[in-house]
């Protein structure tokens, strides 16, 4: 007896249980064990009013799970514009003041969360986990700036680091929607004939706004995060989801593209983001690593996990490799 | 309001329809539309007749699935005994005489098929693929030789190999079960003094016969291939499944292991026990590259798929750049 599973080939998979792992650390532990909180609706795409007050709340609780535990770290935190583009430039004070190395943080959010002191706190916290300068980009957004004004305001200070900066000094990164606009921002940079960074980091890409992976469906549910295609449309404004300046899967990586490294979890909702880019990558020649953690969803486990300690220093150990040289004496 | 996941921090999925990824291609797509089998139970554990039975019917599919489209390479293949220990020693026609690199292959069938003819010709295809010569070891499995028969028989193929090879000809390697005794013998020769492989290479290793990792529940279903539970114990046959040498995953790599590249899919039920090798792998120290083909599961798509080709091109790559300096001039 076999399972019909249509012509289609789609089949079915029965309602499950799905523990918390024994394995995990404790913090981990007590992070899936939270309750979740129902899926809040999307306001209508043209409803601005709907679309703020959405992104306020969901700021407030971004700003609870990941920012309560911010170290006290002297540094510095200096406004910077750009023409219509704003950046916090942030410097721990520990550091050597003739270190050229600085980091180009672009913060997640869906691509319409993640602004003001959002950002600026997760500014700092890349700081602290690098130990070097990072440049916080706090690009406009959705709905009042849809794309491309966001990675408009990414490239804007790019082409302003490399003012002052060889590209080797150079690390782009960023996590979810930021991974997005850091892919999007290299490829276009290129593009522009602009010069290569050292490297890229891509933390649980959102590489795909038209959300065709896999685990956009087998992990529908097991991710407390689902789809965000309403945002995605939001941002696009009616351009191609798919041109790789909105999905940088879809890039010709055989053009050039810096080393990356990109990590993703278990469940994570952008699993398949990760991987397809991590092959896409492999396939162009293009030297990227990929690390997965164990029975972590998008948001990981909140921050100040053991595993999510380790990632950091497999992201810290791969910047300093391609950092190497940069320091000073 | 929120989603009662009681005081274990279990929630639920709800049932789903997971359809085939459009963006496959279309050999991996025809695979994973191929009516599912349902599982078929196994035999009762000290059934060692219907144990036979079950074995003999699954390693025709085995053949079926993947080896019919074996091609027609000219080589040649020798039986080895070494002891109560067997293997085929394969060597496409095509090679140089005096080169001196081997690839002892582990092949997989959950520690209790796979043997003989599938042996063999997992062997060629293995040998086919890395342009190598290899040694396939037709290792004892139960019901008749339970652990740690066909642990012994692998090291004692090390062993053998170790007398007119240096360590750094050799690499080491298997799929699924094979990677399990792939990992667990390199640890098992190196507590007894002998010296590490060039590398190892662990295509979606049975890392855990606990079967503790996370996905052993989320893709429970996702993937079509179930626990194998009852084939792990009468494998172990009332050893602890959780010894390092049955379940490499909690085998102690700080203490030395050779360089690995590890492979899975994000469908895979071992998806949890690749990423969770990895990062142990990782944390020891040990240089372990990591890949992830979207979609797939365990049996990944049958062979044949451009998605397999690129994994197997990143292995050769990988065992080439291992084994530089080991080619003939």
């Amino acid at each position: 007896m076999v399972t019909d599973n249509g012509k289609s080939g789609a089949f079915q998979v029965p309602a499950r249980e799905i523990p918390v792992p024994d394995h995990l650390s404790t913090q981990a532990k007590a992070f899936l064990s939270l309750p979740r909180m129902e899926r809040v609706a999307y306001p209508d795409l043209d409803d601005a009013a709907g679309w703020k007050a959405y992104i306020a709340e969901a700021d407030a609780r971004l700003t609870d799970v990941f920012l309560s535990r911010l170290p006290p770290i002297e540094h510095t935190c200096t406004e910077w514009r750009e023409g219509e583009a704003l950046a916090f430039d942030i410097v721990p004070a520990s550091l050597p003041t003739d270190d050229p190395r600085v980091y180009l943080n672009i913060h997640g959010g869906g691509l319409i969360m993640g602004a003001g002191e959002v950002c600026k706190a997760f500014g700092l916290l890349t700081a602290i986990k690098l130990g070097t300068r990072v440049v916080a980009v706090d690009y406009r957004m959705p709905p009042d700036h849809p794309y491309p004004a966001g990675l408009d305001d990414c490239l804007a200070f790019y082409r302003a680091l490399l003012r002052d900066h060889a590209p080797e000094d150079i690390i782009v990164g960023g996590g979810s929607a930021g991974a997005n606009l850091a892919a999007a921002m290299v490829l276009r940079a290129r593009d522009e004939g602009l010069p290569l960074p050292a490297a890229v980091v891509l933390i649980s890409p959102e590489a795909d706004l038209t959300e065709s992976g896999d685990s956009f469906r087998t992990n529908d549910g097991v991710d407390a995060m689902g789809s965000l295609m309403p945002a995605n449309l939001l941002y696009a404004a009616g351009h191609d989801l798919a041109h790789p300046y909105l999905s940088p899967l879809f890039g010709d990586f055989t053009k050039g593209f810096a080393p990356s490294i990109l990590t993703t979890g278990t469940r994570d909702l952008f699993l398949s983001n990760t991987v397809r880019l991590h092959r896409k990558l492999r396939m162009a020649g293009v030297a990227a690593d990929l690390h997965v953690t164990e029975a972590a969803a998008h948001m990981v486990f909140g921050g100040g996990s053991p595993e999510e300690a380790e990632i950091d220093r497999e992201i810290r150990s791969f910047c300093d490799a391609r950092w190497a040289g940069r320091y000073p004496a």
